[in-house]
């Protein structure tokens, strides 16, 4: 099957681009660029052409082929991206967005987060929230799948088997840390080597539009509105996010029970790794496509801690894209997902 | 002054040795240290022939000279320390003892945390905490002062104005970040280059040494027993601590009483700087003495958020045990410390 | 085809576990370590057990189950290594050592470099240097293959275009830089975090031992003895080796005849990459098995200034071996080896 | 005194006024900075506020207040600076440009390499090339100082006792590696984050600008024109720089004598230190002014292979312009530059 990239030259359209090379069934047949159409793929990532000769010698285009696709995967902005689909959906080629513009159910909350309208307010609608191991049968049937947000990714699974086995209240606390490599190849003196390097520190502290998403999805889970503190934080590192998540127990719980709850969650769905004694380590997840969850309860019995790493690249964007795609297209979820993580 | 140093092969004894070459009125005459004694200091850390030649030259002893200094920074392990000190206590040295030895009041809470018996309880009741913000007076007149920990000084300096405004109530959660030279010049996997870099991950979930020592401290502040989860982080990187910090206000209060909450108490502080609009960054401290203060209200007005950010070898360990001694010995508190920070 | 890792537990062996799950031949079936003997693979590694269950499962040995494999690798240090393969040899099982054990044909040098006398100097005459692009069809007949260093396999493929082409004299300058994971997951105080971290420094000089292996290789490409001036260089970096080669062109040789040179050699070879304009970056092969080449002429038109770059834990180590095995059981040369780099 | 510094917003400027800080005589009156004139200096650099008050304060100014200074460091670009210097130059004001546009005598050599008419010819004659160890005198007396290139300041520190001795051939190679704080802060993708880290690579292999001031002093060093091949490197650190230097002996030089001319060397210079017995590691001279040197013969007796490690934002800029500065103004040349290396 053929898939198209729009705004291939990104990180998370280069990593598609690897982990696609390992997948049987999908060849990339059409990438687009904003300011180096015109260049061939491989002329501005200059690994890809030993690599992967087919997809280096592409020719950057402005407009998709449409023709060309059976699914597109859109690495575009927000606001930018839902406007460039419109036609893909009319089309009716499946697409998965990685811009928040397919997250977000209510326009409303849209607007206040991206400071935008919504440019297609009709699609929201048909979009599924694409956190597989939550949605999955719709994602099954979906034309449009909004990819989560990596640290969205992250929480969510780290608090799921709680929600879900109904055991804290709706109100959490979720300190994110992420490597660098999440804000994208732009430019900003956030992103240069030695503003990064040696140092740590928290952002958007009043409001990362990423809460907007877990405010929504885990208050589906949990039934009713969740409240969430989210405050994400900047590592010098290239990939990886931990989320520790911090909510109240409705009841006293003890570690057994947390443990049994997190275990059995984590052996039906094929990249989730529960780690029993530890904490996980973003290093043991590193270029996979696989989250490793820990979770326990503090030392007063009253809290549950939970945590998530994933690669921010893999999981929480490339990778869960393309395991979206496999179930989009009827193939194995797993498909081209296989690689173990790269350690050390 | 002369001053001695007892295991001073340790990260924490050659920062002293750092700050002390910049102090108008310190001279460091004695330094001990266990499997080099023998040797020359300049030979075990060379860069320090050119730059401390005085201490460079001065050969490393098993056992302190006691005669010849005016006050011991010790930096032995926990147990070790206070055994060591007693004779120096005895001979009426004032000491600054950098391990665990006299942070805890308790003795039976210095044995649950530390697994042995308290080789010198009866010199417990003489030490003082020395977060020096905290504790300024009894410093002054100490004989025994137990530096603080490198995670305690930031938590505690990030929530004290607001435990002493009487704003928060007695529950905190403090999600805390440490870069890789806390753990101190040892080798361990934990350590270990190609294991640490490109990862993070927390530790000690169910119980950090340290978490003792807020709990005491923040309770003393409250006027009442703190409950406090604190969870540590390993950050790929050399210096620098982040503490962020949840709590539940105990009324309505606004982002500007809270501003003017911490606003007042930094700048009645030498090394206390409010960052106003936005969370410290590690680096903004890096190399100094200085802990970088941020506070805000949530998003749904209920919680306070609180960021203290220093380096872990200078207000977290070898500075702020300067600071106390400058205290004890009636200098200006912040003699040989005033160096701005390396940035970048 | 089973194969088995003597001394699993290494980078190297670990690195083996990563490539051969992506390998359709080959199975790992019996694993060795010294200290861990008796666990679980998956217990010393937790990544594997939900990434590579099967391995995960396996229960780490004293000693190899030589019935069991069909072809050995051996990741124990130099001296014990070979002493431990002369059973397997004897069995008539192929090996392929990544230890120096089997490098170096002349047992005098081998005794000078490694200051220990050959424990099996009889095996000597029978070894290949697996230097595969250099080696390729007696590695296919070999049974016992001494796997390169990873300085000498970014160095001699940077070099060997030219000495094939006869074009630079026998005396070159080895400048070569290297991540830290080259040396292995044994702690030592060059390894530890904050030693190593916003540092860098060149090492052993006076003599490195993979010096003696390019000069041998190096020489036979030449057809006569060339002096080798190799200085290592610790770059903080986990991943990736760099080596900048000078050599005196023995007549005037134009750019356009270099690359013609070069791109000549490269493009007959699976996993080499000619980076035509400028010299490779590490990056562009981290987690790789290709090695990238750049070659030009200094200004004053007297030298040639040759780049290889590698990942030294995959074509430096890992890869390579496998690339070896491939050959050595009849397979194709690249299975299990086309994966692309990780990037960023 | 009171010193000004141009374009102060540079990584170049606020190094300086770091060193500034430590230093009894100078104070900082006036600072300029180009797009962000009219902002407070600590609005820029938050952390400067609670450290440098004083110079926190300072409103930024387009152009510098010549009547409030003693001396002008300028940090503008190349051809930019010498014009914006001339009536400076003029009004008598003593100035150390850090640009390169008085550091090479040849007015054709600097259009060669930086593809501009020099500015103002007629002051190149008045320039002296500001490294101090090299042209210490001369300095002394100067109105104008062109400030070396970093990389420039580690390759003749570590060849000169070599050039001094005359004991080695006008031939050198130059292979040098650069943390990346030296690209300045301007954005770029060869400074973004992640592209960086985990990454080695050489660059500007044809030519780089510092490889015309090596020829031109070294030249002079040796009484003849020198031959210097120069390959930079970026290493994914924030500070340093190490040059690896190889040469041909004129004659046979053994180890001792080496030793002994580089010994004496250093032993007559404050901010030289001789690493008598290993290569030194840029983490030894972090933060400080000082260049560590190391030299030793090759293995087989032909070649001097040499080494000068600096901090590239202290003795590679800023450190090195302070200590010009000193001469200049008649102070003692280690004024406000004692301050021991920041390790680890």
């Amino acid at each position: 099957m053929n898939v198209g990239i729009i705004n291939g030259t990104s990180y998370f359209g280069v990593e598609l681009v690897r982990l696609i090379a390992n997948h049987s069934e999908f060849t990339v047949t059409s990438v687009t660029a904003r300011s180096q159409a015109g260049s061939k793929f491989g002329d501005v990532f200059p690994h890809l052409q030993a690599t992967d000769p087919d997809v280096a010698r592409l020719v950057l285009t402005k407009a998709l082929d449409k023709a060309a696709v059976d699914l597109i995967f859109s690495c575009l902005p927000h606001g930018v991206s839902a406007k460039a689909l419109a036609p893909c959906v009319d089309a009716g080629i499946p697409i998965i967005d990685v811009s928040a513009d397919f997250r977000l159910k209510d326009p409303a909350e849209y607007t206040r987060w991206y400071q935008v309208e919504h440019p297609s307010p009709n699609l929201l609608s048909k979009a599924i929230y694409g956190l597989t191991e939550l949605h999955r049968d719709e994602i099954r049937k979906a034309t449009i799948v909004g990819n989560p947000g990596c640290y969205s990714t992250a929480a969510i699974l780290a608090l799921m088997p709680a929600f879900r086995a109904g055991i804290i209240e709706r109100d959490v606390i979720i300190d994110a840390k992420s490597g660098v490599s999440g804000s994208g190849r732009t430019l900003n003196l956030d992103s240069h080597y030695s503003e990064v390097n040696e140092s740590l520190h928290a952002y958007a502290v009043n409001g990362h539009r990423h809460g907007a998403e877990m405010r929504q999805e885990l208050s589906l889970l949990a039934g009713g509105s969740v409240a969430v503190n989210f405050v994400p934080h900047l590592v010098p590192m290239t990939r990886g996010i931990l989320a520790t998540c911090y909510a109240t127990l409705s009841w006293p719980v003890d570690n057994d029970e947390i443990t049994s709850i997190y275990q059995d969650f984590c052996s039906d769905e094929p990249f989730l790794i529960f780690s029993s004694k530890n904490p996980p380590r973003t290093k043991t997840v590193a270029g996979s496509n696989y989250c490793a969850i820990h979770a326990t309860i503090d030392q007063t019995g009253r809290r549950l801690i939970a945590f998530g790493a994933i690669d921010n690249l893999v999981k929480g964007a490339a990778g869960q894209a393309l395991q979206n795609a496999n179930l989009m297209l009827g193939l194995p979820e797993t498909s081209g997902l296989n690689m173990p993580p790269q350690y050390p």
